[in-house]
């Protein structure tokens, strides 16, 4: 038993929940978690009264707070080097780390047109020509990254087992198939390995379960 | 002597190669570097050539390459546990990353607004008052970081000596600076030895002696 309490927000739309809740849980760590629904659009002042930064996710253990999902998963494997967060070799792991923190820094076309949201129904949005192009840039650099990871570990996963890697570009999973924005087999055959794994399928049923409506998420 | 190269962009301009830079430089890690300077508006096509995101900063190890500037550091990190890039205690460590990592997904209406820019004549710029606004809640929150770490750790830097942390946001001291937005006594005081530190001068002195103008960064 540890002592970890997640503090995350509603699952259906929680895109930065959603990465250190399904590495850990994937990974086999024991954790709490409390959720703290949006409140839009003033933000919820439970959130802002507990975070640092004034937003989830938020991991606590003891008198340690860690906020931003990557450090989350960092102060995880450094408490559990045994779980295999990170790939096991150093050049893998320095990889794996470059295209998590890709999604901390980049993609935001995609990020900002196609919000995660597990209840939508499958269906390709209006795009203007040039949201179009942004959008699929980032497409083509995402397709770019699991198509050279997947050849090179031999999958099933970006680093071959269920990595943190993984975990970072759960949500970009979701928004590939709930606005059908590929058709290329092996993206599509990642993406059904990663909604099949049982803690994507935890979290998922969850978020199907939500009746909260965040009309800001609804694209 | 490590086989290291770093793959920088201009030194006026490129706050994403001056946070591993900086890092790597005041912990005495050897490095070579090669600056391949900004081309705007296309991007430079000896940067696509190399680097898998298409972006500097660049981090070659043999045949390693790392990307994106905290996956840079961390693998420096791994490579030189001595060298003392993160702090010490695992809670410190979990707060250097989380900072860290607010850098790289925040603060956009600073980054946006204010370049990092050495050369500029120290002056404030004309903020509408939404701008204005936007702004100065990334500067609180940054202040808000600094006081609670200086007073914790009793300085001078943010987790006592000198860490990645400090290098995170040493292109955000050269905005205050550049752009005159703190009064703050002790944002002033901290800056000052960021500013003062050798390896901070070293790439000063080099940005201050580069010809070339990027009229984008120049707000």
């Amino acid at each position: 038993m540890t002592d970890l309490t997640l503090y995350i927000a509603n699952k259906n739309y929680s895109s930065w929940s959603f990465r250190p809740w399904i590495a850990l849980t994937a990974a086999g760590i024991d954790f709490k978690e409390i959720l703290i629904r949006f409140d839009f659009p003033a933000g919820n002042p439970d959130i802002k009264a507990i975070s640092p930064s004034g937003q989830v996710p938020l991991l606590m253990h003891g008198d340690v707070k860690v906020w931003e999902s990557l450090a989350i998963i960092e102060y995880a494997a450094e408490l559990f080097p045994e779980a295999g967060l990170w790939p096991q070799a150093a050049a893998d792991r320095a990889v794996a780390r470059a295209i998590s923190l890709e999604i901390v820094s980049g993609f935001r076309a995609l990020r900002n047109a196609c919000p995660m949201n597990f209840r939508r129904p499958k269906q390709a949005l209006p795009f203007s020509p040039e949201q179009k192009a942004v959008v699929m840039a980032d497409v083509a650099r995402i397709e770019t990254i699991w198509r050279e990871l997947l050849a090179a570990s031999g999958g099933p996963f970006l680093f071959g087992a269920f990595s943190a890697a993984d975990a970072m570009y759960a949500p970009v999973v979701n928004r590939f198939s709930a606005y059908q924005l590929t058709e290329d087999k092996g993206s599509l055959a990642y993406m059904e390995r990663m909604q099949t794994h049982p803690a994507w399928m935890k979290w998922r049923d969850a978020a199907l379960a939500e009746p909260w409506i965040v009309p800001e998420d609804e694209a």
